[in-house]
């Protein structure tokens, strides 16, 4: 059975959860509070020298982190995962949007506004990081207008990874009122068998 | 044949030229100045909506942008990318690790120093992108302290990925010289079969 170590209110931990649920794959979730230094201490860092979470166990003494490599060791073999060359690699391509024009940006704000104390530095921060959203949410919205899911026509781990941070947009005052096809497709993501919700 | 928008002086851009140089697969090279805007063109944005490069082009009219996502799609069936599924896992967990904690600060330093005029404002930015860039290789020192190279004791596209930035690390102010074990894999990159210099 698989162990997660994942902060159960991270997008990129409930990446993990919710592929897990929808594979029906029984699995061992350790809580790590991240906000506590518990990814920061010598064990944590001895399972993952990066010091994040998420992180799958799938060994004695061997561990995965990055939550969209996880994706697609777990996918493999599934639905959640084309077998077609060009369709894998443009589920990979979404993936590597979300980890880098899409998650720093909407994910960090959202960090900002729920985690950080309404008088911190940080808030600064907020209007490049809304901008910085926006323009992937813009991405997203134009891809979407003629599409149901991100790679051909059918729920992928792409859905699933740019699903974690964008459902959550509004708590980092990005607003998702300018991106009906956005909105359209998170409903679908949400009627998917086996979904499940990220604890508020 | 492919063909490949990219700019020559661009990390993410050369690790595909290298890829397509070690596969010996003909290319055609359109090189795209972003310092000059040519990746924020109504015709470059029809094929790229993101504005970046690398892009490349599969077919009359599918494009592939995310340099990572064209490493995997390009490497398939190749000695550079594994067939065990774990492996395959671990090459993304160090792909993801690159452009998430690496590249954002190792490439991002040598972008103010190199691009930008000695009186940018953005070096104020240097302290802290530095400070990060030593964070992602330290966990590259210690990984490769015991490897010779990331994944599966042979090269892949893992270390083409990692390697594009930082081989000219310290053009950005970020000195390698307290990582012996990442200066050793450095030299074993640059003596592969196929290797391609960056230019200056």
């Amino acid at each position: 059975m698989y162990r997660v170590f994942g902060m159960s209110s991270s997008g990129n931990c409930h990446k993990v959860k919710l592929l897990l649920e929808q594979l029906r794959e029984p699995y061992d979730w350790q809580e790590v509070d991240i906000m506590r230094g518990e990814s920061r201490t010598p064990g944590y860092l001895a399972m993952n020298p990066n010091g994040r979470v998420p992180l799958l166990q799938v060994g004695a003494d061997i561990f995965l982190p990055e939550s969209n490599a996880i994706l697609n060791y777990l996918a493999e073999g599934s639905a959640f995962l084309p077998t077609d060359r060009l369709q894998r690699a443009q589920v990979l391509q979404w993936m590597f949007f979300e980890q880098y024009s899409h998650e720093p940006y909407v994910a960090v704000a959202r960090f900002i506004c729920c985690y950080l104390p309404p008088d911190h530095e940080r808030r600064a921060e907020l209007p490049r990081l809304r901008e910085r959203g926006h323009q992937a949410l813009k991405v997203m919205e134009q891809h979407l207008s003629s599409r149901r899911f991100f790679v051909g026509e059918r729920y992928t781990i792409a859905d699933i990874a740019l699903f974690a941070y964008t459902h959550v947009a509004d708590s980092g005052g990005i607003e998702l009122v300018p991106y009906p096809a956005v909105r359209r497709w998170l409903e679908a993501v949400r009627s998917q068998p086996g979904y499940v919700a990220m604890p508020a």
